[in-house]
C-alpha cells in the first residue's frame, strides 16, 4: 500500500500544519479566543521533526508554553499547568488557554507506518521512537516496569500507557499512538480539573495526531472542544 | 539596585540570544560543526518566555531536539538522548550533536531577581516559576519529597536538586538557578557517558543561564566545550 492509501484508510481527514493551526484559530476566534487574550500550550513529542508546528502555533498565538515530553506525554503536571495559567493574559477578568495535544507517527512513501527518513542519514528512522521502542518491548514479552533513574520519562511512559492496555495485549504502533493520545488528553483533563477554575478561565483542547508524510507534516484532528463560562462545546474541525 | 547593576554584579558577561547562538555557531564551525552535519538539542525551561531562543537555534542549526522540562532539567533520559543521536546527520562516518543547556532567571528593571512581567497581566510574575516554588518550600521548612503523581516533574526537581543542596541550607533563587545548571549539565554528561561512543560521535555542550531582562532575553555563558575525536576542548565564549 502506498502512503496516500494508508493515510486515507486510517485517518478520515488531515490538514497541513499551517492549515490546521489556522483552522483552529479561525474556529476559536468567534468564541472569544485570540492571540491577545489567550496563551497557547503545546504537548507534542520532543522529536525535532515534530517541532515545525511550534513555529506555526507561535505565528498564530504567540510563544506557547512547552508541555512537550517524549511521545507528547503530559508529564509537566500541576506545577507546569499552573505556570502556563499564571502566564495567560487577563481579559475581562478571565484567563484563557488553548492546549494542543498531538502525539505523532510517521508513514513513509511506501505506506509503512512508523517509518521516516532523517536529513543526512541513509538508513530508515522511526517516529515515534519512544512509542516504537515500547511497542517492541511488549512484542518481545519483556517489559521493565521499574523506574529507571537513567531513563525516567521512558519509564513513566511504560507505566502510564500500560494502564490503558489490556494485560498481555500487544498493540501495533498506530494503536499505541491512539492510546498515547487518549492518555495525554485524559492526563491533561485530570490536571485541568484540579487546578482550573472555570469561573475564572476559559479554555480549549485541540487534540489529534501529527503525521510525518514523505513530503511534510500533517495533522489528523481528534476530539476538540472549548469550555467557555463553564460550558463545554464541541468544535467541528472536519 | 537597578537591573544593570544587578546584572553586572552576578553575571560577568552576557549576550543577547541572537549574539549568543551566533557566537556559539561561529566558534563551533571551525571545529567541524555546522547546520548540515550536526543536530542541535536544547534543554531550556517550559516557560513560554524561554522559547524565543528556540527560534534562534532553529535559524542557525535547523530544528532542534527538544530536551526541555520544567526549570530546564534534563529528564528525557537515555531514550531521549539516544533518539536525538539517531536523528543526527552522518558525515564522514560520524554523528555530531550540539547541546544547549540553559536554566533561566528573570531580573526586573528595579533589579529584583526572579521578577518579570507577562504580556496582558498587571501583577508581577516569576521566572523560573518551578525553582521559585521549590525555593519557597525550602524557606518555609516544609518540603514534600514523595513522588506526587499529579506533579511528577516538580517532584523530580525537588528530589534531584536536594542531592546538590546541603541539608537544611536554603539557597536564594539565584543560587538555586546555579544549582539547577550544575544538575542539568551533570545529568546530561552522565547520560552522554552511557550512550555516546566518542569514536563515532563528536559533540559540544553549551551551558549557561538565560536571563529575562526588562527589555529582552540574554544569556550568560557558563562551561562550554567540545569533545571531538574523544578529546575535550574548552570553548572560550567570554
Amino acid at each position: 500500500m502506498k502512503y496516500e492509501e494508508v493515510l486515507k484508510k486510517y485517518f478520515d481527514k488531515v490538514y497541513t500544519e499551517v492549515e490546521f493551526v489556522k483552522k483552529t484559530y479561525q474556529v476559536l476566534e468567534p468564541l472569544g479566543f485570540n492571540d491577545e487574550n489567550t496563551i497557547a500550550g503545546k504537548c507534542i513529542c520532543r522529536d525535532e521533526i515534530s517541532q515545525s508546528i511550534r513555529s506555526v502555533i507561535k505565528h498564530m498565538w504567540g510563544e506557547a508554553f512547552n508541555f512537550s515530553s517524549l511521545a507528547g506525554m503530559f508529564f509537566a503536571g500541576k506545577t507546569g499547568l499552573a505556570a502556563a495559567m499564571h502566564h495567560s493574559p487577563i481579559s475581562g477578568g478571565k484567563e484563557q488557554y488553548v492546549f494542543y495535544a498531538l502525539p505523532h507517527i510517521a508513514i513513509n512513501k511506501e505506506g509503512r507506518i512508523g517509518v521516516c527518513r532523517r536529513e543526512g542519514r541513509e538508513e530508515e528512522s522511526t517516529a515515534c521512537g519512544a512509542l516504537n521502542a515500547f511497542q517492541k518491548e511488549m512484542a518481545s514479552g519483556k517489559v521493565n516496569l521499574t523506574m529507571d533513574n537513567e531513563d525516567v520519562e521512558q519509564s513513566l511512559i511504560r507505566m502510564r500507557l500500560l494502564r490503558e492496555i489490556p494485560y498481555g495485549h500487544v498493540p501495533d504502533l498506530l494503536e499505541l499512538t491512539r492510546t498515547a493520545l487518549k492518555a495525554i488528553q485524559s492526563d491533561l483533563e485530570t490536571t485541568i480539573s484540579k487546578v482550573v477554575d472555570t469561573n475564572k478561565s476559559n479554555y480549549a483542547i485541540i487534540s489529534g495526531i501529527q503525521i510525518h508524510g514523505p513530503s511534510g507534516n500533517y495533522v489528523w484532528p481528534s476530539e476538540c472542544y472549548t469550555v467557555v463560562n463553564g460550558k463545554r462545546e464541541t468544535l467541528n474541525l472536519k
